[in-house]
């Protein structure tokens, strides 16, 4: 065996037991017994240990300093274990099996505070959360700054000034757009009950018509939607709001995005570190635009108002161009995850630069609260009313994900560049997404992004996909101004 | 840290790590997607691994020989773990890994052959899954026999001779009273459409008045029926035939046996080699005293009449007399699981020596079917009319479950002799089963049992809950002459 195969091996066997890992998440967020939590989190801590001493096995230093890559695969996978083992030699074993243990409590503490509107009670979590986050990132970092650090967890290659540079560019359009349509006649909203097992019955067939791969695969409830696993066992959970049927389907597509795109990595990838999206801004992207690019296109929702109403029978709209106002409508409200396209980028600032101040250490946990109220208020022009509504909205800090909000807008970034050059690939997509037929797009994304998990680097791949061009924000302002310029007549 | 608090931060981690194994279990009997198989058998491998370098770990020999106990627990678990140490250190990792391997595969070809009655497409599956256990039971006896090697995974502390004697004893007896029973008329079976939601929710009420605790726990539907996990988290699966609710209700409470053991062993031997059941015959006698000793009592059965009158209706039986009799209903019949307490043994007679036949190779895989029918025919006195009702019947040699079956005869001893004192200590039992009331009976095993985990051996533990008298089969004959006598009039 050359070091080069030494390598593989152990790399495919860590990679093998990050997905038992994943597996333990999953359940606990699905299936697991409530009485069960502590527990996991010392499960999920002893596991982790194994992971971090695989993960800074000397030997495993050894073997990459002297393995020699075969070929352009191999070349990429030096590459990212090679990142991965300097970034994971400078996390000392304690700290990281203190954070598995920790977030895995944290998590339930949030569920709990969420559903009573008790900060108080999730701060005591949040507080060890951020600190063991901060040592980590400062541990990472080495002296540079420790949430850039951690940002290279889910978007390797940028930081945090790029990404406030983009946000400056972004927020004064989107801003204006915003007040155009809320100074426009409000579209009428979809009202109704709608039964759970309808909406998860249409959930599964929209999730079949996006190529999710149900052999390899299945859909659960959850708190909070999620993708998990990767190669052929890639799990996604949706919810239900019997009020709000756009939720679960909307949340479910923008989940099969992640999902397909584990599905469709390369099976030559399996378990190595190209075996999963390259970062969480590509991945993002993929979630984004099968949700929004093409599942709220007017082509498709064409073709939705008919599934729509075939399993919910007649709706309190009567024709496609008033459903296609509904699905896209711009509303006040508190949730991120219930955001229209518009202001979806505005909810990320706001997180970023909070989860910033936190990493940073300018702002205290205790004080969160105030300033997520007074920054909302500021950014969206009303207060939020309650905390499940505000700072305990979003699963991501109690499980210890600082520098991921950003990728969601670098993802609606990249969605709507892929979105430009696919249509310029595809241009009969419109007959085919108002058939109910994702197949051409999907399948070109498949080839033009998915297959090659992460073989290239982010920003690399997105280029390669869109020929040549390096993604930036304006196809997706341009295309936000015209889509709703349509829809609101202004 | 003395080398005794080492030893138990080291056994605890693998405690942990390994329910993360029987969580993978779980999942791939429950919920995993089937395309997931081949992977999840590489995931299980990877654990497998970790699992086995840490139970051989060199550091935990050396603790092991260093550490003191300071009480009597500690003497227990070091008691336990040495024995463990011992065991596994035989076991080369390359065969460990590839017995964890090619048993999750193995165990989908199981599924696959049974449904479609190919026992020859299981063949070399169960050749390589034999070959495995006999090369691990060979090294494990270090020149002893494989067959008594692998027995003490399940039942330390006993061998096949033991066995084999208690099963001559017991068998004139068995066949004694089957004969008799079988010479008498037939009383009628249950018969009717018994819709699965009902069934599933009768099951859950079962398991409740049983003592088994949903908030450590839940129930899932699987293909065979199973307890997994130990401490706080400890799941069963059932399964349902809608023309056969004993099936669904009496292998639920079959389950909830095993899993209160587990959930009331105390808190205080959570992630230690005490807390989990201390053999699977013990094990098997708290299943078998809550399905049959209690279970199909002629008192419990008077509850359950009228609860699976107010569930399903009026019954085609309309006597509680008689309902007792069809829960009880000696019957011709192929399925081990199925099986009435009479002939029970005898299913697992037959499988104990074709077992150990095919360890000790004097059987070839490719003759076990012939070698079953045969076997079956002249225990039975008819054929078996397809393999899934044979050969294929059973989950555990595809998982290389050699050397269990005689721990659930061994189980069904320890159940009569723990039902004998129970109803000593109890006098009023009775009284409260007619009721439904469960809880003086299931009290009483949590003291006199399931408290203690693996605290003394297997059999050291029946004796003390039975006031010092030592398990032997009479109990259980006596009781079966008993109580088929009244039923039958014979």
């Amino acid at each position: 065996m050359t070091a080069y195969e030494d390598l593989r091996a152990h790399l495919r066997q860590t990679a093998a037991l990050g997905e038992v890992a994943g597996r333990l998440g999953w359940d606990q967020q699905t299936v697991m017994p409530r009485g069960a939590n502590d527990q996991r989190a010392e499960e999920m801590a002893a596991l982790e240990d194994v992971l971090h001493a695989r993960r800074t096995d000397p030997e495993l230093g050894d073997l990459l300093d002297r393995a020699e890559a075969p070929d352009a695969v191999g070349e990429a996978i030096l590459r990212e274990a090679r990142r991965d083992f300097t970034r994971n030699t400078r996390v000392p074993a304690r700290l990281a099996s203190e954070l598995a243990r920790v977030t895995a409590l944290s998590q339930t503490a949030w569920e709990e505070a969420r559903a009573k509107d008790d900060v108080a009670a999730f701060l005591p979590w949040l507080e060890q959360v951020v600190a063991l986050r901060r040592e980590e990132g400062q541990a990472i970092a080495q002296g540079g700054d420790a949430y850039d650090a951690l940002m290279q967890d889910y978007e390797p290659g940028t930081d945090a000034a790029q990404v406030g540079a983009i946000f400056d560019r972004m927020r004064p359009r989107l801003v204006a757009l915003r007040d155009r349509i809320l100074g426009a006649p409000t579209p009428p909203a979809l009202q109704g009950h709608f039964p759970q097992d309808a909406q998860l019955r249409l959930a599964h067939d929209l999730a079949r018509r996006f190529g999710y791969d149900f052999d390899r695969g299945r859909i659960d409830l959850a708190v909070h939607p999620f993708s998990s696993g990767s190669g052929s066992d890639v799990r996604i959970t949706t919810r239900v709001a019997e009020g709000d049927p756009f939720n679960c389907l909307y949340s479910t597509l923008h989940e099969v995005g992640h999902a397909t795109y584990e599905q469709n990595i390369s099976p030559d990838y399996a378990l190595t570190p190209l075996g999963h999206g390259v970062s969480m801004g590509v991945h993002e992207s993929q979630s984004r635009i099968y949700e929004n690019q093409l599942g709220r296109s007017r082509a498709f929702t064409g073709w939705l108002f008919g599934a729509m109403q075939a399993e919910f029978g007649a709706l309190n709209i009567d024709n496609a161009d008033a459903f296609h106002a509904a699905v896209n409508r711009v509303h006040q409200g508190y949730i991120r995850t219930e955001s229209d396209e518009v202001q979806y980028n505005l909810h990320i600032m706001l997180r970023f630069d909070l989860e910033r101040a936190l990493i940073g250490g300018t702002l205290a946990p205790a004080d969160l609260e105030e300033a997520w109220n007074t920054r909302f208020e500021a950014d969206f022009g009303y207060g939020i009313d309650r905390p499940a509504h505000g700072v305990l909205q979003d699963v991501h800090w109690s499980v210890g994900l600082f520098g991921y909000f950003p990728t969601y807008a670098l993802g609606n970034i990249y969605a709507a560049c892929l979105d430009k050059a696919m249509r310029n690939a595809l241009p009969d997509l419109d007959a085919h997404l108002a058939a109910g037929d994702l197949g051409p797009a999907t399948d070109w994304l498949a080839k033009a992004v998915q297959q090659h998990g992460a073989l290239r680097p982010s920003v690399a791949t997105i280029t390669q996909a869109c020929d040549g061009t390096a993604p930036d924000e304006t196809a997706l302002l341009d295309g936000l101004d015209r889509k709703f310029a349509a829809i609101y007549a202004i």
